[in-house]
């Protein structure tokens, strides 16, 4: 079972990360980080992590993940990376997004018609693409796309798939393995639960901490 | 405010990357990936991320923070790392580790007498450098140190240092901006909620997944 994850320059590295945690331990996986170039990809917030993979060297794939970030908006015009996810899509079992990573799968064309999230700052922005924006569930499944909430829902997106991958049995032992037993120390992890004013202040600032 | 991450080979890449993204976008901080040489640094499972410091270009921080995984082993016996971790610790607010990373700040000398935890699969080992295993409690602090329970869970501990460091508003904010909303498809994320004959094929088998 081949995992492609496409990396851009300044995409989130939690975005990829926390689901490349989970589906790398499901036993005969093999996960690929592709980018334009192999080598170091800069993060948004500094770290980089390692393409091994060019583009051109991926072809196909069971499962294909974007992750988002502020670099998804330099993706949004057609070129190698939408050709590329066209391409790889058309060979997948599943395809899938977390946070603004939908938005990339929008523009390749491949959720028209189909009910999608993103990151909470950018949902709407998926009707652009003739997608449904859908902001009541984390994980959004359509057909076999499946998009997951901002950043951390990546997590549980995996952990879902990998159920349905590899059976619940398979799933439970890697939650365990890696401790997910979450325990937010606040409530303010979605637009529904954290305070009016602290969401109305980062729509308003473009998601400045303070 | 400068937070320098300790990388080395086969270490397990969420233990560091959940915290990175929380920590990295408190307002004024500087985050610093340092390894025994610079370059990029495989994870256990294959990614590889990049270390932008040695160990000698880094010799204070405001927090220290040590991943854990496999790597853990090959980082107990006393040398450049260790010596290091002792040097960084003596000027640190906070000297912090995510699963078994408190077992290198044991081998340190750093946990002698405290209360600390880790993975739940090596728990019971943090008695061998003098501490006091506390499987209880998904983040155990005494004094300046705060030990993580496995993998995931440094996303609790770095959202509860933010707290701590820059106050609740900005951990608010930044729990809000990664979508920190847990909801596993599972309920096995810990040894007290999985279930038990799963945890004692685990224990048993080296922690494979099946």
């Amino acid at each position: 079972m081949r995992i492609a994850f496409l990396l851009y320059d300044d995409f989130t590295a939690l975005d990829a990360v926390g689901p490349y945690e989970v589906l790398s331990r499901i036993p005969g996986a093999e996960v690929v980080f592709t980018a334009a170039r192999r080598g170091p990809v800069r993060t948004d917030m500094s770290l980089a992590v390692t393409a091994d993979a060019e583009l051109g060297e991926v072809d196909s794939a069971d499962v294909l993940l974007v992750p988002g970030g502020p670099g998804t908006l330099a993706q949004l015009s057609d070129g190698p990376v939408l050709e590329w996810l066209r391409a790889v899509d058309a060979t997948t079992t599943w395809t899938t997004s977390v946070c603004s990573g939908s938005l990339v799968l929008g523009a390749a064309g491949l959720l028209a018609g189909r009910r999608a999230t993103s990151h909470w700052a950018c949902l709407e922005e998926l009707a652009k693409f003739g997608a449904e924006p859908t902001g009541t569930e984390r994980i959004v499944t359509d057909g076999k796309y499946a998009t997951a909430a901002g950043v951390s829902a990546g997590i549980d997106l995996a952990l879902s798939l990998t159920g349905r991958l590899a059976g619940d049995p398979v799933a439970e032992a890697i939650q365990l393995l890696i401790e997910y037993d979450p325990q937010p120390p606040y409530s303010a992890g979605s637009t529904a639960t954290a305070p009016a004013e602290l969401v109305a202040r980062m729509r308003a600032n473009g998601l400045a901490i303070s």
